[in-house]
């Protein structure tokens, strides 16, 4: 089991964040949540920024004080470190259907949102990036991730016509990061599922019932 | 070994299709290499659309017919089939460490002179993003591109003076990516390592002298 001893550093409202709560929680896994001050800015402080030099959340801090960073990065450690229930595949080509059906998710999806959201908000103004490096916001890419959003949606209401679940006939970190996505776009661009995607929907249903979910 | 039956459906001049071309080199496995003609649009094709429906190169298709799309999807499945040398890590910690890493250079700078070239050459004009779907070049994307390849030579030449190669002390994925950024930046922006950038030189003569660099 997970020791206490292991930190989550993470913020309630990120969505990144979430997405590994909902893996530890799916693994019955419990560490100990950390929290940064996002709005305070903490993740640019000095302490944060010797464990995560990106200045992100999430980043797990093991009890030997290795520190790992960058979603996919964390559910790779807790997938060999505590390998059921099988959360990245299984066998050469489920774990790479799952990587490449995470990912599409992620670039397609995910990042799409994070982009608009990061482009748009007066609180990020000149911090379109995340990391060390400030940059400014570009209006054009706001407008332009809603309609990623919206072709996202149908194309994976496409792909969920085909598979039970986003990677395969198994639920995996493919569906969690895909419903982390689903609900960040509904709180953050006001596009929930749209009514014509009829297998998003039953899909989305069944997942969002996991208990893991409310992590 | 891999059977020659296996395609990997490339591109001489893709930086991702040559991501893939090294990893198996260091792997020294052979597939067959199957050209995509991107400059005449043969990613759009309906054969192409059947194999990888994100219309990119390069895509693994086993001989069972399984498609493997993505660049880490590909690694990932190579590792598993084929793992030695690893070139993923070892152990969990390795593991997450080497994802973490390969994934930071990705963003940081792989994909930023991705989207600069995207956002400014003339052949992609409509087509600023890769995929099903069209959408207009943003040319302050191009700007900005160029800025983050300097903050990212930076970085990393900070991360150089700390470790012999990119994850650890052991050659991985993440410095194939990184060489495969170092060239693609020096090509498409002419912005090759800058004089100052000492470790990150050093780090560059070593790895580029690899044999598998060629592939």
């Amino acid at each position: 089991m997970f020791s206490k001893a292991i930190k989550l550093y993470h913020a309630t409202g990120s969505p990144n964040s979430r997405r590994v709560r909902i893996f530890l929680a799916e693994k019955a896994q419990n560490v100990t949540l950390v929290p940064i001050d996002l709005g305070q800015g903490e993740q640019h402080s000095v302490a944060y920024r010797a464990i995560n030099p990106r200045r992100v959340v999430p980043t797990l801090v093991l009890t030997n004080g290795v520190a790992i960073g960058e979603v996919p990065a964390i559910f790779r450690y807790c997938e060999a470190a505590y390998p059921a229930p099988p959360l990245l595949g299984t066998g050469p080509v489920g774990e790479a259907l799952v990587v490449m059906w995470e990912r599409r998710v992620e670039l397609e999806g995910f990042a799409a949102v994070m982009e608009g959201v990061r482009n748009a908000a007066a609180r990020l103004k000149g911090r379109a990036i995340a990391g060390a490096h400030d940059y400014e916001q570009i209006p054009a890419l706001a407008d332009r991730s809603r309609r990623r959003v919206a072709n996202f949606y149908a194309d994976f209401d496409q792909r969920l016509t085909q598979a039970s679940f986003v990677a395969d006939d198994a639920f995996s970190a493919a569906d969690i990061t895909m419903l982390v996505t689903v609900d960040f776009a509904t709180r953050a661009f006001d596009m929930p599922i749209p009514p014509a995607c009829a297998a998003l929907r039953r899909w989305y249903d069944t997942v969002a019932a996991r208990p893991s979910t409310t992590a």
